[in-house]
C-alpha cells in the first residue's frame, strides 16, 4: 500500500467497467450505508460511461452521477457488482481493496488482508445491499429505495432472468412501497431507457455493457444488449458484427460474443467471432452450429447464468 | 461436475488442513445449520487428524468428531475455516465449490459459478456463523453454542489476539450464556488441551497446525503451536528445526517458519528454514536478523495477521 492512501480516509466503492445499473446504483447505496455506520469517508464512483437507463434512473430520483476514477492506483477502493480484476477499474493490483460486495462467479481475486467479501448467487447487488441495510439497521430513504429497485428490475429484467431469486422479489416489493413505484410500470419505464439504441453506434452498443472473460486461456469478450424487439437491431447487426471482429484483432481476444437480448420473447441471438479454438468450444456450450454469424437461444437472459458457465465448462 | 456429484444430494462441510478448533467445530455447526434449513443434505468432515484441544472439546460437550475426507474429487463442497485451494482437501479442483464462510484473506479461489461466499474480518469462523444462525432464526443450541465459543476462545487465544474483535467478544458472551460455560475458565481449560504437547514427536508439532503459502514465487509453509510457556517447548526446538528442513527439502519449499507461541507472555519466537531469498524477506518482514534459527518478536500471536501479511509485503 503506498503511503499516498494509508495517509488518506478516502475509500472509493466502485462497479465494473462498461458499468450497468447495478453497477453504478450500488455504488451510490453502498458508499451512503458504509457513510452513515462511521469512520472513513466513502466515495461512489464509476468505471466508464453511464448508459441511458442509469442515467434515467439517477435523474428520476434526482440522485448526482458519481465521479468517474480512471486509475485505481494507491486508493483504498471496495469492489461491489464485480469481483474480477480483469472487469475492475485500472491498477487495481496498485490499490488496496478493503471490501467486495458481489453476485457473480469467483474470480480469483487475492487480497494481503482478511476483508470483508460477501457474494451471493442473487439477481442484484441491490438485493443485497438492501439485506444489509437492513441488518444494520439503517434507513433506507426514498431515493435510495429508488435505486435499489431499479438495480433489481434491470438486473432480473423484470423478475423474468434464471438468476432472479426469491430473495430478490421479496426485497423489491418492500423497496417499491419506501419509494412508491409500481414494480411493473417503473420497469416497463426503465427498459425502455435501456432499449433506446437510436442513438447509438454499432461500438457503443457492443461496449455499452462488455465485460472479459479468461476461459482456461481463452481470452473472450462477451457483450450484451437488451431491447424490447430484436427487430430494431437488425439494421445495426452486420455493423455490431464488424466491431466485435475489430475489437477480437485491436485486443487479441480469442472470441468475441455479442448477446442481442429480446427481453420480451426471453431469447437471445449470440452474435460471434473468433478463431477455430474458440468456435468449437462455442458450438459446444451453446449444443449448435454457428450460422449466419450466430447461434439463436430460445429462454436465454443471463450472460452470468446462462452464457458464462457453459463457456468455462467447454474449454475445461 | 461430475454425474455423481451432480446426482448426489450430500454436501461435504470441511475445513482445513491441519485442522485446528475453530476449522472442526465450524463444520460441524455450519453443516447444522444448512440442515436446518433445508434442501440436501449437509456432511461435516475434516481434512487432517483432530488435536487435543479439539478433541476435548468434542468431548466435552459429547458431539461426534466428524469424519475425514481425503479426496473431494466428484463431490459437492462448503469450505469454512479457509478459502485457498492450497490449504483444502486434495482435489478440490475436482470438485464442486458451493458455499464459503471464511475470516481469512482472500487466496484466488475461482467457481464457474456464482456462490454464496462470506469472508469477515474477525478471530474466528465461529463468529460469523453464530451470526448466520441469528439472521436466520434457527435456535442455538447448548453444544452449538459450545462449540462456537470453544473456537471464538482458541482462535483468539482468550480475545488476547490482534484479530480478535468486538464481534468476536460479543457473540462469546452470548454462547457462553446458552452453554453455561464461564468464558475464562473454560478458556483455559481450551488452552491446556492444546498446550499438551508431551506425548507429541517434533513432526506432530509442526504439522499440527501447517499452512502453505504462496509469497510472489516464494513456496514457503508456517505452522504454529501455542503453549502456555515456552520453557516446555526448549526440549524439542532442536527436533523441530530439523523437521523444518527435512519438510523444506521434501517438498521444495522455499523456507519454513514455524511459530513458537507464548499465549501467557504474548509472544512468539520465530523459528526460520530456508533459501538466502526467502531468510532475507524474512528479515526485512520481522525488522531483525535470524539469531540462532529465529526471530523473537514481543506481542505477535497471529499468523494470519502477524505474519503473513509482512511476509507478503516482504516478497512483493
Amino acid at each position: 500500500m503506498s503511503q499516498d492512501a494509508a495517509g488518506s480516509e478516502k475509500v472509493y466503492v466502485i462497479g465494473h467497467k462498461s458499468p450497468d445499473t447495478d453497477s453504478v446504483t450500488s455504488a451510490i447505496v453502498y458508499a451512503s450505508l458504509k457513510n452513515a455506520l462511521g469512520k472513513w469517508n466513502f466515495i461512489p464512483a464509476v468505471a466508464g460511461e453511464i448508459n441511458n437507463e442509469t442515467k434515467f434512473l439517477l435523474e428520476h430520483f434526482n440522485v448526482k452521477a458519481p465521479e468517474k476514477l480512471a486509475d485505481a492506483s494507491g486508493r483504498r477502493i471496495i469492489l461491489v457488482d464485480h469481483n474480477e480484476a480483469a472487469q475492475a477499474v485500472d491498477n487495481l493490483d496498485k490499490a488496496e481493496i478493503v471490501e467486495v460486495v458481489d453476485h457473480h462467479k469467483i474470480g480469483g481475486l487475492q487480497t494481503g488482508k482478511p476483508i470483508f467479501f460477501l457474494n451471493e448467487p442473487v439477481g442484484a447487488t441491490g438485493t443485497i445491499i438492501a439485506c444489509l441495510y437492513e441488518q444494520n439497521k439503517v434507513k433506507i430513504s426514498k431515493e435510495v429505495a429508488g435505486l435499489m429497485l431499479g438495480a433489481i428490475l434491470s438486473d432480473t429484467v423484470l423478475f423474468k432472468s434464471p438468476t432472479c431469486t426469491h430473495k430478490d422479489k421479496e426485497f423489491a416489493d418492500k423497496l417499491s412501497k419506501i419509494c412508491g413505484k409500481d414494480m411493473h410500470d417503473f420497469g416497463m419505464e426503465l427498459l425502455k431507457a435501456k432499449s433506446d439504441i437510436k442513438t447509438k453506434s454499432a461500438k457503443d452498443l457492443l461496449m455499452n455493457d462488455f465485460k472479459r472473460f479468461d476461459f482456461n486461456g481463452v481470452k473472450a469478450g462477451v457483450g450484451q444488449i437488451e431491447v424490447m424487439d430484436l427487430k430494431d437491431l437488425e439494421p445495426k447487426r452486420a455493423a455490431i458484427l464488424e466491431e466485435m471482429k475489430n475489437l477480437a484483432e485491436a485486443e487479441k481476444l480469442d472470441m468475441v460474443v455479442m448477446m442481442l437480448t429480446d427481453v420480451m420473447k426471453e431469447a437471445s441471438d449470440l452474435l460471434f467471432t473468433g478463431n477455430d479454438r474458440a468456435k468449437s468450444g462455442f458450438e459446444k456450450a451453446f449444443g449448435g452450429k454457428v450460422s449466419n454469424n450466430s447461434i439463436y437461444k430460445e429462454k436465454l437472459l443471463s450472460r452470468k447464468k446462462q452464457v458464462v458457465p457453459p463457456l468455462e465448462e467447454a474449454f475445461k
